[in-house]
């Protein structure tokens, strides 16, 4: 595995890195952001999964994070969130399909199946870029996301618990077979066979006995746009309370979907993940 | 004075807001954002002049401050770097002078004249807004800014120590009247006659008796590939110890010219300014 750095950013006695690299799974080149903190080996690490149109950058420039991940040690690796430089049927449209909006599945449709396959990026691929690459030892990586990127970090927590040991996200996409954009993107990416969407969803992963043993945190701001008719985050809630799963569902008064919200509580996932690992 | 509140995000329990308004003094529509922290009445009000291509969003959006101007009870406003939306001569046709660099001085050239009057802008317009809009006493405002930023923050508050309780600046233009950038923009904004430059030159005015009462603080990062040769820091450090005002240069190893660099040492800046207020 050959990995370019292409920028390097000293940042809280740390390094604030971009990287590039082949990527055997999406036949394309792949981007990805780090922190690592300074000093000794980081003790674990968090990977990062944006939202809609983001890419390896948006986290690592905005959510004033990097103090945390100094204090408390760990790694964050942020992947962009599709494969770039393709030219696919419909993939550069809209804001909230193809490009930017890889919805961390496998992609089966005709169209998207040979390079869209963002869960096995981020599971396998980019799993063992930190093992080998970083030297984080494979029980030490948990994940988090934002939006869409929430959606990721539950779903590939959910589906992979054993690969990762704690799961939190911003704002995320709980039910994306029931909402606008996950309709769009998993017809797009899935197909029309609505019975394939279910074990990609969080919600219904919950309700069909999929469980994680680490507390899962999720942060919704109330004055979110999206919060009712695209994230549903009640709805993952209430699964996890009937379905026994540990959650803690933060309504945050008044924040919105944006990165300034991120950074107002990004401290105390850092923090459980921290814990976790 | 109307002022319109573009955008409003929750951040750290205080508001992120982006405003617009119609400058007396530019003649144009200015942009502006601000962090107001929750609560009780702010005690202090920090001014933040951004660097060359900048915008009013860059320091608010990248530094990760807010967490710290919450916890200390300030607000902070930072302004756009130039006017907007003319289309005077050469105005846009390199990143280094025109609009995005602005430098923070009153235009005297016949081009610029009419609408480059940054220095008024900031110590008068933007000055009794933080008073009459934002209700912050007078003699609670301070200010700081990165690279030309810097050099607005040093040149304002040494030209107006009255009207700023302290000074700080990252890797600060220290003596642009000897640098390409300084050069460039003070020919086009002032003219040829260099006599007229040295009043807006940091070091010359140290070197020609003006004084701040309270200690200027200085970060500056020794990777950082504008240090020799456009920022000269070295010479402002100097020409204070040799006039006697009190300064603190900060050589940090490693770092560069980037907001990864504000956002690992802010928290100190924000800490002498809220003393200092």
């Amino acid at each position: 595995m050959s990995i370019q750095t292409l920028k390097t950013h000293k940042t809280f006695a740390g390094q604030t890195r971009f990287h590039e690299h082949e990527s055997g799974l999406t036949k394309t080149k792949m981007k990805f952001s780090t922190f690592m903190p300074a000093g000794e080996k980081p003790k674990g690490c968090l990977i990062w999964l944006s939202g809609l149109t983001c890419t390896d950058e948006n986290f690592i420039t905005k959510a004033g994070a990097q103090k945390f991940f100094a204090s408390h040690n760990l790694m964050v690796i942020c992947p962009d969130t599709s494969p770039r430089g393709l030219n696919l049927p419909a993939e550069h449209d809209s804001w909230d399909f193809g490009s930017g909006a890889g919805f961390y599945v496998d992609a089966k449709t005709e169209a998207y199946k040979d390079h869209y396959k963002m869960e096995s990026y981020i599971t396998e691929e980019l799993f063992n870029i930190i093992k080998t690459e970083f030297k984080i030892p494979a029980d030490k990586i948990s994940i988090s996301g934002h939006s869409m990127g929430g959606h990721g970090a539950l779903i590939l927590g959910l589906r992979h618990p054993q690969k990762f040991q704690s799961i939190s996200a911003f704002s995320p996409i709980v039910r994306p077979t029931a909402c606008p954009w996950g309709k769009k993107a998993f017809a797009g990416y899935i197909g029309n066979d609505e019975s394939q969407w279910k074990s990609l969803d969080a919600t219904e992963l919950v309700k069909s006995g999929k469980k994680h043993s680490y507390k899962i945190l999720i942060d919704q701001g109330t004055s979110d746009e999206f919060w009712k008719t695209q994230l549903m985050t009640d709805d993952f809630d209430k699964a996890c309370r009937e379905f026994s799963q540990s959650v803690e569902v933060r309504y945050q008064d008044g924040y919105d979907h944006s990165y300034y919200f991120i950074s107002s509580f990004i401290e105390s996932h850092i923090q459980l993940h921290s814990q976790a690992l």
